[in-house]
C-alpha cells in the first residue's frame, strides 16, 4: 500500500510527466503536484511546447488557493523568460510556503537560479527526491540542451545469434507483437527517427506511429549520401511526417532539386564520399531536432556507434537462430575493436521479458 | 509461508533429486520422503549409479516403520531387476500404503509397471503430481533411455552482436564471473563436455569443472576429423578426466595410436573426411554416455544445430558489442536457413539476469 509522504506526491508528479513523453518536442517532461492542507489542489504537466508550464496548469487549478502550500516539481522551476514566463516567479506570487524538486534544471539559463530565486523568497527549497528517475526521464533533454545535439536511441531486433536477417534478406517477421508495440512506443517519444537509405530500397517503410491509440509521428530522416532515395517512395510521398534526407555537398543538384521539390528537406552533411554523421547530429540538432531513433542496419549502427554517437541501446531478441555467416546482415556491421576488453559495453543495463522475446537495453560507456 | 500438503513433500523430494544432478551419471536423479502419522519417517535420494535407490534409503532410515506410511517419490519406482532389486517390491514389503509418484518412469523396462504392480498389492498411487517440474528435472535421462542418444546442451556465451571473439580472436573474457560458475556447475551435471579440435589447438583448454566447491569432471570429449589433437595439449596430459577424441574411419593409424598410448580413447564416426556428429552420437550414446555439454565454436555449434541434435540451448550474454564482421567469430556458423519463418525457433524460454550479463536459454523446436 502507498504511504503518504513526499514521494508519494513527487511519484505521481513523475507519472504525469512520464505520460507525456514525446509530446513536448524539444521542451522536457515535467510534473507538478500542488498540496495544501493534507490535500492535493492542483495537478498539472507540461504537455506541449509553447503552452503552459507543468506549475502553472497546477497553480491555474488550485485557482489562488496556493497560499502556504507545498509544489512537487519533476524539474527546477524555470527562472528566466522563454515563451513562457519564468514558473519559479509565479510560484512566489502565489505565496507556495515550500518547493519539493527531483532534480535541477540543467540548461545553463536556468541551472540552480530557479531554486535561488525561490530561496531568495524565503521559499523552503529541497532538491534531490527521486532524481534518478527524474534524470532518467529527461535525459533527452539533458542531452540537447548541454550539447544542442539529439540524443539518439539506437533499436534493433535480432535474432539470437545478432542478425537481422536471414543470409537471403528475408527479416519479416523477427520480432513478436509486444516488441513492435514498443518499438511504435519509441517512436512516438522521439522527434526524429533515421534510417539509411539502403532501408528505404529494400522496404519502402512508412516510419511512422502504429499503436492501438494515435501516435505521434517522428521526422523521418533518411541518411543518403549519394540521393537515391526513389521520387516514389513512402517517406517522400505519404504526407504522413516531415522528411529530412541528410547527404553531402558533393550530392547531385538535379536530384537535390527534384526532392526538395516533392517536399523532402535536403541537408548537407560533409564533403566527403559518405555523409559525415557528426556533423549530421549537429546539423540535425540545429533543427530543434532534440532525439531520434535510430532504426539503422548494421552499416549504420555500427558506424553511429563508433562514432560514440549513440547514447541509449534497445535491442530486442527473438528466440530464433539463422545462421548464415556473413550473407546473414546483422545489428551491427563496423570494424570493430581488437580486444574483448576495448568492446563498446552498455551500462545500466535492463531486462525485459516480453513474452518469448528479450529486450536488453543500456548505455554505451564513454 | 510453507501449506502442508502432498506438494510440501513432494517439492522436497524434488529439492533433494535436483541437487543430486550430475553425481549418477547415465541414471535419473530421485528423491523419495516417507511420511507417516503426520511426520516424516524417512528421506532419501538417489547418489551414484550401482548405489541405492531413493525409496531404498528413505525406508532404509524407517527402520522398518513404514507400515500405513505413505511415500512421495519423483519418479515411478521401478519393478525390475537391475542393479539392485525392484524398488516397487520394497514398498510393498514395507506395507507402505499410499505411493504419491510425480512422473512415470519413461524407461520401456518400468514405464507403467511399478505402479501397476504396487496397485495390484491394493496401494493407493497417485501419478503426476508436480510432473513437469519432475520431467525437466530427468530430461538427460529420458532423452537417453528412450533413444540411447546422449541429451546435447549447447552453451555459448556472446556478445550482444552474437559474437564470441573479437576480429583478431580474443575472447577473454566475455561473460562475467557469475555465469561462468553456472557454467562450471553444467559442467557438472553432464556426462560428458564437447568440443571442436580447433578449440583445444587455440585455447589448450582443460575443460574441467572449477567452482567453490568440488565438482565432477565431465568426460572430455573432442572433434578432430583429422586427428590434429596435440599430444601435448591439457586433455590428453593432465589425467584431470578421460578423454575421448572423435575421428574418421579415415584417420591416420600412426596419430591413432599415439593418441591411444596416450590414454586417450579413439572413435571413429562415419568414413568421410569430417566426422559424422549423427554417427558420433549415437557411439557415445552406446559408450553410456547420456548427456553432453557442447562448447564449440560457430562451425561445430552450427552443425549440431542444423541436424537437430542439440536438446537445449543455453546462450549467456554479454553487455559488450565488438563488431568486427565476418572476421569475428559468431556462436553459429552454418548456412542457416533462407526464411526468417524457417528459422530455428527457441521454445519455453527461460531469461535470467546474472548481475550484467542475461542467460537466455530455451529447447529447439522441433
Amino acid at each position: 500500500m502507498d504511504k503518504m509522504n513526499d514521494e508519494f506526491y513527487m511519484s505521481l508528479a513523475l507519472d504525469m510527466a512520464e505520460r507525456a513523453q514525446g509530446q513536448t518536442g524539444i521542451n522536457p517532461v515535467v510534473g507538478c503536484v500542488v498540496v495544501k492542507d493534507g490535500a492535493m489542489i492542483g495537478i498539472g504537466t507540461h504537455l506541449q511546447r509553447g503552452t503552459g508550464h507543468a506549475e502553472v496548469h497546477a497553480l491555474n487549478m488550485a485557482a489562488g488557493k496556493a497560499q502556504g502550500s507545498t509544489a512537487y516539481v519533476t524539474l527546477e522551476p524555470c527562472s528566466h523568460y522563454g515563451i513562457t514566463p519564468p514558473c519559479s516567479q509565479r510560484l512566489i506570487d502565489e505565496g507556495v510556503a515550500r518547493v519539493v524538486v527531483a532534480c535541477e534544471d540543467p540548461n545553463p539559463q536556468v541551472a540552480g537560479r530557479g531554486v535561488e530565486m525561490l530561496r531568495e523568497q524565503g521559499i523552503e527549497v529541497e532538491v534531490g527526491l527521486l532524481r534518478s528517475r527524474a534524470l532518467r526521464l529527461n535525459e533527452k533533454f539533458i542531452k540537447y540542451i548541454l550539447t544542442k545535439q539529439p540524443f539518439v536511441t539506437l533499436k534493433s531486433a535480432s535474432t539470437l545469434d545478432g542478425k537481422i536477417a536471414t543470409r537471403t534478406g528475408d527479416s519479416k517477421w523477427i520480432s513478436n507483437a509486444e516488441s513492435r508495440e514498443l518499438v511504435h512506443t519509441l517512436r512516438h517519444r522521439h522527434q526524429g527517427i533515421m534510417v539509411g537509405v539502403n532501408t528505404v530500397i529494400a522496404d519502402n517503410p512508412s516510419l511512422t506511429t502504429r499503436l492501438n491509440v494515435p501516435g505521434l509521428n517522428p521526422i523521418r530522416i533518411i541518411i543518403d549520401s549519394t540521393l537515391r532515395l526513389p521520387l516514389e517512395s513512402a517517406v517522400v510521398t505519404d504526407g504522413l511526417a516531415p522528411t529530412v534526407v541528410v547527404t553531402t555537398e558533393a550530392a547531385d543538384p538535379a536530384r537535390k532539386a527534384a526532392l526538395l521539390a516533392a517536399g523532402v528537406q535536403v541537408v548537407a552533411a560533409g564533403s566527403g564520399p559518405r555523409v559525415d554523421l557528426q556533423a549530421a547530429m549537429a546539423a540535425l540538432g540545429g533543427m530543434e531536432i532534440g532525439s531520434i531513433l535510430l532504426e539503422g542496419g548494421g552499416t549504420l549502427n555500427g558506424a553511429m556507434l563508433e562514432l560514440g554517437l549513440v547514447d541509449r541501446v534497445v535491442l530486442f531478441f527473438a528466440p530464433k537462430i539463422v545462421g548464415g555467416g556473413a550473407a546473414a546482415a546483422g545489428t551491427f556491421d563496423f570494424p570493430g575493436v581488437e580486444l574483448m576488453r576495448d568492446a563498446v559495453t552498455l551500462e545500466g543495463l535492463e531486462v525485459e521479458v516480453l513474452g518469448d522475446n528479450v529486450c536488453i537495453s543500456g548505455t554505451p560507456a564513454r
